[in-house]
């Protein structure tokens, strides 16, 4: 019973289901879903199979669980806190640099899995593309408020919306921590680049 | 051993290679690499196992074979036309435009592919990697003889670079050809936004 909890509603501020979920992702991303056993995810992690099953219950359900962990991380740390910011400028600059500070701070294994759903269930699959779609549905809110404000280039915000995301993304599949740029000094730039592309009168 | 001339120096310019590879690559993307077997691809193409043979040696040399067949195709349609553009502002459009129409066409699954290293051998890898390594570094030669001429934004060449990449490669993974904005449109919106965020004193 308490197996079953635990798998129906991780908490999502339990350390330990976190590096469950980080470990597996990056496991997962080297040696590919279906070449990954259970076991190889508990050895990582330095513990029993039965240990791990007190967190999983198998293994297609924790490919769904670390896609769900990943969109639960944005939520609360880019796009709950997005709403509190009124003005759409500001909120733009904010999802950029919170998002790229989530695929930055090494959660990248997360990010890249998320396009992995091929071994879910419809249902999961629907579960996913809903979460996708809340993440590009704000920067679209976004990009449109300041289309109306009259400060947005002659750009379609889906398109737009979309850029962004790929851009901030790819970030996971290129950068290095011991690269000659530090992570804030990229999303820095990634900003930079975006609000002159996409916003009109900036200095 | 005209099986091995086959696989060793395919023929760029055979239809049937290619059709070999794309319809490979996306059924790889569908069932994942170690779930897909030489058979399924032989069906798809309605062609059979022994007829697949006559095109590759076996799995693992497929993956690589796609993956060179992506860049090759990147090379002969984006960078070799490329370094014909003297002018740098017209050459990075024409990088964008001439890539985005590549992943627009169709060869989204060839792309996405090129990220499913782990199953080739580490010669294999390095050679993927440079392959990359040519992209990435014609934008970014391209972006610094901006820079030189004293027209580009205050952002990291290498940064800028990398997120071009991302933008136009995050297409395969959103565009759908009966959405509202056809392909052509869609890479001119991705043109704008990038140039308007890069290069100084546009309209």
């Amino acid at each position: 019973m308490s197996i079953k909890r635990e798998r129906s509603s991780p908490v999502p501020t339990d350390g330990r289901a976190s590096e469950v979920y980080r470990t597996a992702a990056s496991i997962i991303l080297q040696k590919g879903y279906d070449a990954t056993s259970v076991s190889d995810i508990a050895n990582a992690l330095g513990i029993t199979k039965a240990g791990l099953y007190h967190y999983i219950t198998g293994k297609t359900e924790l490919l769904f669980e670390i896609m769900k962990y990943g969109f639960e991380e944005l939520d609360r740390e880019v796009l709950e806190p997005a709403q509190g910011i009124a003005d759409p400028e500001e909120r733009l600059r904010f999802v950029i640099a919170a998002h790229a500070h989530l695929v930055l701070r090494g959660d990248g294994a997360v990010t890249i899995l998320v396009d992995e759903t091929r071994a879910l269930t419809p249902v999961q699959k629907r579960s996913i593309t809903r979460m996708k779609r809340r993440y590009i549905d704000t920067l679209r809110a976004t990009l449109d408020e300041i289309q109306s404000a009259g400060k947005l280039r002659d750009v379609d915000t889906t398109v737009a919306a979309f850029s962004i995301a790929g851009a901030v993304n790819w970030l996971s599949r290129w950068y290095k921590p011991e690269g000659k740029l530090s992570g804030e000094e990229i999303a820095a730039n990634v900003i930079e680049m975006i609000l002159h592309g996409l916003v009109k009168r900036r200095r």
